[in-house]
């Protein structure tokens, strides 16, 4: 049994506190049994500030699963973490990148099942020297690196129990978002979509519901041209591949409880039509997916959280959310991919 | 005790029917008494039709809350609206526009305490020569005309039992809103809200929340301008004029409960971003409130339905909402009125 790997992420963050947090619900929550790639010194330490009485065992990952229900199985990385909490320093970023690296590494070799990050700031590590527009983006470098593929693109998912979304695109001024929209974005996002729902999620026939961009899917033509020039044609080209897209729906009805149990996940056109609703209706339950990556990687939906970091009063559901929703897509890869 | 008045609304829509199970619902749901004004024989027909046993009493609307236990008040338009359920027809249209008019014009001569308007279809009322861009549009011109005073600018408010937002921009293409948030626009409307939710609504000391137009509300600058350039000074403006508007806020963490619980309306940016989240939340019970009008005017936050019209399917739960909530906001009203 291969475990999951969390990674450190920022020491200076919330991530060591809520990977405690989650150690020690584990019973309770019966969680399936994870491994934390980073410092020792960082966990021992953050354990006695909070005062929590937590057994850490070194280990290699594959005696993590023997060892979970006893002790909090951490994998070293060789680089020191033991940051002052919410005073984030460049010096730790190399064990910061060193534990995604790493769980990257164990993936490949089929030593861990999934990989779970914790929060990383992008401004410390682009002190240290680090080029990569993001977390997500560095995972897409090192896929292409250590698979020897070309790079993916990666897709995110943000997914709850009851709502699973997908933004076309992301972190982008509002009003470039129409001109981003082109047919082959949604196309290949659908595509996308529809191979991991099946091959990581275990839905056979997924059914994805595609937001439309402006007011009422714009009122054939009254409110708006993208959803009849760019969404409507994408979804002609998707469904001609076999699969089950549907729209350009009016995003404003395409959330309440009806709406949402037709489909299995909404692709989205832009950040906020994407995150408002799975936030309104499941804000400590939200889990960042990444798709089209060749390995399973969930996160946190939060960042480093530096202001609060080592008060002990970070809610760690989103981390448990996170490492709950890997083993079930990690369990479903295993079952398609025979091993 | 002066009545509500329904609006008869397009006869071939489900209005009729709709208030029709709205008034059977009165005790049960402890309605408070309503008049609808329209043709009495639409709404014989339509009982008959639907196989309820409905008293209908033709009277005045001083008349309407004596009778309403027992019968359903109807106060005739002198139009005919006996339209057959789902094929709209211009020739029925005076008597949709002559509800409206009777419906104002009570409400100017005090004989009313507030305007429930059953949905109408913009296009079956231009093929009669109707000019105005909407329902609303039209409200707002005659308020201007009933009450001798200056248009009013009318703001739309979706309001829920746990939610109630305000778009600054509504129908229009995603693409236009950049361009047209500007500083006053957003201004204008953080007034009328505050005026409105102390006016209507009671609400001693209104705590608006603004939403960022961009992602993370910008990030200050990375993921648009807009939101420093132009909310942020109209926030600013607002707060010196002793309103509580807070902001920009990133919209995709406005809407949980948690933060619910911190304002009493959402100032947004497009139709989606206030809509979505309300729809998400509250489906049915979601009711069109008109601020910035001189009068109390809800209306369903739905439209004709001419497809499912006369079957007996249409639920009538945001009619009664809108119903609930215009006796409240009537009573606010005569309260802070002395009269």
């Amino acid at each position: 049994m291969r475990p999951l790997v969390l990674t450190q992420g920022d020491p200076a963050g919330i991530g060591p506190e809520l990977t405690l947090h989650a150690w020690h619900a584990r019973g309770l929550l019966e969680l399936p049994p994870f491994a934390v790639l980073g410092d020792p010194v960082l966990y021992r330490a953050t354990a006695r500030r909070l005062g929590l009485d937590t057994a850490i065992a070194e280990c290699e990952p594959a005696d993590a699963p023997a060892k979970f229900q006893s002790a909090l199985p951490v994998v070293p990385t060789g680089q020191p973490g033991n940051a002052p909490p919410g005073r984030p320093e460049p010096r730790f970023s190399a064990g910061t990148i060193a534990a995604i690296d790493l769980a990257a590494t164990l993936l490949r070799d089929g030593r861990a099942a999934a990989m779970v990050t914790n929060p990383i700031a992008k401004s410390v590590l682009y002190a240290a020297g680090f080029s990569h527009p993001g977390h997500t983006e560095y995972l897409a470098a090192l896929a292409a690196r250590l698979w020897d593929v070309e790079e993916p693109r990666p897709v995110m998912m943000i997914w709850s129990p009851g709502l699973a979304v997908v933004p076309a695109t992301i972190h982008v001024p509002l009003r470039q978002v129409p001109d981003l929209l082109t047919v082959s974005l949604v196309v290949e996002t659908g595509r996308i979509v529809h191979r991991d729902l099946r091959r990581r999620f275990g839905v056979d026939a997924p059914r994805i519901a595609v937001a439309g961009l402006n007011p009422h899917a714009g009122e054939g033509g009254a409110l708006g041209l993208e959803d009849d020039a760019v969404i409507r044609p994408a979804i002609g080209t998707l469904r001609a591949e076999g699969i089950d897209a549907r729209g350009p729906l009016p995003a404003d009805t395409l959330f309440h409880a009806r709406a949402r149990a037709g489909y299995d996940a909404a692709l989205c056109m832009y950040h906020d039509q994407a995150l408002i609703p799975v936030k309104a209706l499941a804000f400590d339950d939200g889990v960042n997916v990444t798709l089209g990556l060749p390995f399973v990687r969930t996160s946190p939906d939060h960042g480093t959280a530096f202001d609060i970091a080592g008060r002990g009063i970070a809610r760690p559901d989103s981390l448990v959310a996170a490492i709950r929703l890997a083993g079930r897509l990690a369990d479903a890869r295993t079952a398609e991919d025979g091993g």
